[in-house]
């Protein structure tokens, strides 16, 4: 999907809240958004607002001349994750139907607000999450795609989210392969992100090539394309793969919340909804 | 006070909420947020966000050749708020304490949606916020102040929330002078506004000299700075009055709802809690 102008300002909030990760110093905040300021009049809005993204957070590393600003918070949310998968684990086990709750749970990864602090408050938020029901609920073609296909491609999205997304993958029961991001781009996972994760024990962990914050065929890498196009069954992780992908035709299945009113009024669902396409 | 950098996104959001209502040509809005992006960073954070907006509206104006593209909405919704002036009338003259109705029915005025269509659903949508409790309510000060005071300065904000004003001069049965601003700006309130608004039967009309959203005293005329410094009693109303008058001293009331996050911080009030300060 492209671009809306209601992006525009949007932009400007996310590297605000980038900008403002790396240092508290308000005249490098103002220079960085500055930069971004006078850099959106060029950009092209027939783009994705992932290939839009990636620029702007192209200039957020250059002027800071930090890569990776998300990098130690990638970390804790891991961490956080990780000492919820037992809890989780237990929860698909002991379901009337785990590959479904296992879905849920993957969904619920990528709308879980790691920023609360106690294990106890994150359990019982999960537990709210999980009663949300699916506003598109395609999970009948899912589970019959996933019968069929030999092997997944699997496109993640956040750090941390890489943990839920592991409870899925070992309930298909199928080969996966786990892409991630080529270059660190907002709190999108990378290929360390994933192994901290545990992914590399249920799957195998490619890159698309990526450094946009979703993923972009075009400016995915040569072999990532040729996977994509050949595969049984993808699913696609979160609202920045989405916009990148909802355009491509494939066994594609979209995991994500409705985070933004542009994506929302795309797919004509409430602000908000939880959604399995 | 003075703005923050949080203020920075949002005055493209300003901007493009404010184009799209003179046309949907996506390229001529395009064009705006163009001209509003390249113009941010010369922009001196030190100014009250009034004066930014000031400039916001400046080249919105300049660009779409359309000075007051709120024209319209501000008629309708002036039409549809003294439709709901006997209602509230009674609901002032039959209360306990009318004085204290009628200063709640005026931060109704400034939180009113005058999108929603029906007479019906405004009544109700008033009936809620008048039960919402003041986050902070000076209640007693203002009342006390103003059986001292032989003459209010009151500072207008919105077209429509007029008629709510023109309520509260009724019941404070005191010589009012009402103050616009000097030429339109967003949805505030201009002489002709004012004048459609009946404020004419109850109080002296008269403009700051300002073209800002907001009353930044620098910007104003000679003459109304003067008032302002001798004045007895002065009622400000909305955020943008509060941006502009905050640091100034003076026995100044401000009835506002704190309708962004900046705001709310500054005054150390939960987003959206309605202030008689």
């Amino acid at each position: 999907m492209k671009a809306y102008l209601d992006c525009y300002p949007c932009f400007l909030n996310q590297a605000l809240k980038t900008a403002r990760l790396h240092t508290s110093d308000e005249k490098k905040i103002k220079h960085i958004l500055d930069k971004v300021a006078v850099a959106l009049p060029r950009v092209d809005f027939a783009a994705t607002p992932a290939e839009i993204g990636r620029e702007v957070y192209r200039i957020i590393a250059q002027e800071s001349g930090i890569e990776d600003p998300y990098q130690q918070l990638k970390k804790i949310w891991t961490d956080k994750a990780l000492a919820l998968y037992p809890h989780l684990k237990k929860l698909i086990r002991t379901s009337a139907d785990p590959l479904f709750m296992a879905v849920r749970v993957a969904i619920v990864g990528n709308v879980i607000d790691f920023g609360v602090n106690r294990a106890f408050d994150l359990e019982k938020e999960i537990e709210q999450i999980l009663h949300q029901p699916l506003i598109i609920n395609h999970y009948q073609r899912f589970k019959e795609r996933l019968e069929k296909a030999s092997r997944i491609l699997y496109i993640a999205d956040n750090a941390g989210e890489t943990v839920f997304d592991r409870l899925l993958i070992e309930e298909m029961t199928k080969p996966v392969v786990y892409v991630v991001r080529e270059k660190p781009v907002i709190n999108d996972a990378v290929q360390e992100d994933a192994e901290a994760a545990g992914i590399a024990e249920a799957a195998e962990i490619i890159s698309s090539g990526v450094d946009a914050p979703g993923t972009v065929l075009s400016l995915c890498s040569d072999e990532f394309r040729e996977m994509f196009l050949k595969a049984e069954m993808i699913i696609s992780k979160g609202q920045g793969n989405y916009e990148g992908l909802s355009g491509e035709r494939g066994p594609l299945f979209f995991l994500l919340k409705a985070k933004c009113e542009v994506i929302a009024r795309e797919l004509n669902v409430p602000l908000g909804s939880l959604l399995l396409i």
